[in-house]
């Protein structure tokens, strides 16, 4: 049953993209150029995955605040590399009503001079550290391409920013928070992203060093699916951030930041969904089971509202659908809208003692005997599929993943079906320049030690002694 | 046990109230001139206030989306008396990167036009309706004077915007809305709040018709605290938004807005609060219980902590504070921040037997036996304070409610306490502008007709017959 209104993934992967966006109801343009409107479909997704990682976050310690949207333009410029890397990309405001603002303010394109700011403020001993702060809020990067959750020119996202007494409790914040993320994705939004550190040309604007998770899609491109960074005192310095330590000495303490955005829900796009659309881990599915009754028959209704009961009552997000379309069209539109599991009821159904179950995953479509605990066998079910959505993700991610020993591998990877890269590097700027001119390869990560192999001694590009191995790919 | 950092509230309102956000840590001041940046204790009051209010959107069939922060001049200018009420305080994009920008943007100050636009190119036919979509997004207003919580810059706020069939349909949604709004007030905040209609002159640019929630503080002054506007045609029409109706001809559909803000934040505050302090409602606030060990001693400890698990198992949110500060400045601390319960134990508490309660609301403390079902004890005594707080609003609201005959009772009323002030109206805006003469006094609302009362036969300014009874009242 494909569905008419999107292009086949394999076909034109970009063109597929949007249509499954636009079939879904997910997210839709508007005059203001270079963002999108995000519709209830899609804004149910983030919801979802704010839930989720907000608790993750204040399980650890953290607290949520909200910092101004604006950031005068003499605080942007404190951080020398930071106001660099940003000051292209940021929206000016330069009028408040009908007056020309004596400074003007930026839109946040990310806030660590704020929290600098702040923290230079409220922070005066040991004993107020450390501080573990996040927000959940939009932030503006002026792009000239854009593509609707991969990169558009306002997009939400939440932004952690924390301080510490020493290096190592710095270090370990932002190696916590990868790791956060990594499971995030890995248990809810079932992608097996890879995690390292970024190359010094690839960190973040003002960082020491930044960690990422990278994911692959399905059409071998890789998406950098959120970052955290370490600071040292490259903010607290000029910022003058100072606590007086346990020697009552005063010092500038150690930072972090860390985020995830709306990119997530493009990731989950282009990682699960398929010809009819989009396909939801359940996990994180907003909405997890539709139940549709074949005829709106009183027997039937009166079957599908029991068992729509059950489940709400064991906390599974059910719906039934009433309208009076078409099963058939009932079906291609659930599908389309990625609800993990159908539950078909029919007066034959009735009859046999059975509704009939289906996947969205697999299409599979199995009878259920009216006397199974219907609670459970859904739960059973939508574990399935999770669990099938990361296995699938993880054996296309690993059939994409090759390893190059020279730039000819490297060139015929890219040019016929790209994927991550595993190759050596000397750890100079220069081959990863050498590198982007073959499709625009980049360097995604240097896996940590415990992910390092050894694909040759020398380097891809310039054949002197290599350092790591780093894993390549071209990037949306 | 009086606050040093907190001036009296009978002494300097306007000075107590700065004076207990300070102390209590729920905002403080940036180099973002009007802004302010909330912190975690004043951000996790917003977080509750989203979740009740958003189950109850979501209850009543709303869904949230996202819209762009931008909003183009052009698309601003469509309706012309809602581009005149908000042009005068929009803050202007006009550079993105280092280009300047073909046409300038604003920052949304509310999102009637990019719903109106996004409705215009979605909705077709009466089957598409109704729409009831919402927002949790931030706003800029360019005030001039700015008040933390009360009026800033930017400010967070809900927005729903939801467009139907019919006119009736459409006005019911308006006074729905408005009543959960009330609900929320009554029963989570504990702030008696009034209901009524908006004047032609208070209503919302571009509206036919405002209700409004009005609440009145502790100093009398009156705060708006939620409106809900029906706009009948006025967008749809410049808009183009269609729907071929039920008799298959194209029709403009019916559309509403309603929102509230972190104003809320302010109105707790200066309803609840007292020289110690904030004060909060159990209901709504983010810590409801603290646990504070007089000694940090393994018996202590151990039954401090059995306490803490019960209470959390009852779904209370409680915590215990093992601090190394002194029990009396654990108790002002806690005091200071709202905390509603205090429980407090220490080894002479343990031999006797008992534990000790104190209430946030009156002071009081009680001995509990440690044989006490404490998590039933908890609730119940959260439910008397959160009826007390109701109630003393109530009374003071009530106290603070006068009549007022003619302009000599208002100019005294408004020059020695003021209050909310009923009294009977011509209809004409000439004389709610002589009422703005004595200390800025506006119509806060016309009460609906169950609540009308008849204070005399002739409007209070002019002497001609009067249409209705008014509150009146002099506002933040």
């Amino acid at each position: 049953m494909k569905n008419k209104a999107i292009t086949s993934r394999d076909e034109d992967f970009a063109k597929w993209y949007d249509d499954v966006i636009k079939a879904a109801h997910l997210a839709t343009y508007s005059s203001v150029k270079g963002c999108v409107i995000i519709e209830p479909n899609g804004y149910a997704i983030w919801e979802n995955m704010q839930k989720v990682l907000d608790g993750m976050f204040k399980e650890t310690g953290h607290q949520n605040v909200n910092m101004p949207v604006f950031i005068p333009e003499s605080l942007l410029k404190k951080e020398a590399e930071h106001v660099e890397g940003f000051a292209p990309e940021v929206a000016w405001v330069t009028m408040g009503g009908s007056k020309e603002l004596e400074e003007r303010l930026c839109f946040r394109p990310t806030s660590e001079t704020l929290f600098s700011e702040y923290y230079a403020n409220t922070v005066k001993s040991y004993r107020d550290l450390p501080k573990l702060y996040n927000q959940w809020v939009n932030v503006v990067r002026w792009e000239k391409e854009t593509r609707p959750f991969l990169r558009s020119r306002e997009f939400l996202w939440q932004e952690g920013h924390t301080l510490h007494e020493t290096p190592e409790e710095a270090k370990e914040e932002t190696l916590r928070m990868l790791m956060i993320y990594k499971k995030f994705f890995t248990d809810y939004l079932a992608i097996p992203a890879i995690v390292g550190q970024k190359t010094e040309k690839e960190k973040f604007a003002g960082a020491e060093f930044t960690y990422t998770v990278e994911a692959l899609m399905y059409n071998g491109v890789s998406l950098q699916s959120g970052t955290t960074h370490y600071f040292g005192q490259k903010f607290s310095k000029p910022f003058n951030i100072q606590f007086s330590n346990r020697e009552n000495v005063l010092e500038n303490p150690y930072q972090t930041s860390w985020g995830v955005t709306t990119r997530m829900i493009g990731a989950l796009i282009m990682v699960h969904s398929d010809d009819n659309g989009l396909v939801l881990p359940p996990k994180i599915a907003p909405r997890q089971v539709v139940i549709v009754p074949i005829k709106n028959e009183e027997a039937v209704l009166n079957k599908a509202n029991e068992i729509l009961a059950s489940l709400k009552q064991a906390g599974i997000t059910a719906f039934i659908d009433t309208s009076d379309k078409s099963a058939g069209f009932k079906f291609a539109e659930h599908e389309t809208n990625g609800i993990p599991v159908r539950i078909e009821i029919g007066p034959k159904d009735l009859e046999a003692g059975k509704v009939v179950m289906a996947r969205r995953d697999t299409s599979e479509k199995m009878d259920v005997t009216l006397d199974t605990n219907m609670p459970s066998y859904v739960k059973d079910l939508m574990e399935k599929i999770q669990n099938n959505l990361l296995e699938t993700a993880t054996k296309r991610r690993d059939e994409l993943t090759f390893t190059a020993k020279n730039m000819d591998d490297v060139k015929h990877i890219m040019e016929t079906q790209p994927g991550f890269v595993k190759a050596m590097w000397c750890g100079d700027t220069e081959c990863e320049l050498k590198m982007k001119e073959i499709r625009g390869t980049k360097s995604r990560c240097i896996p940590f030690d415990e992910e390092q192999e050894h694909i040759s001694d020398t380097c891809v590009c310039c054949g002197k002694p290599a350092k790591h191995m780093v894993i390549w790919g071209i990037q949306y």
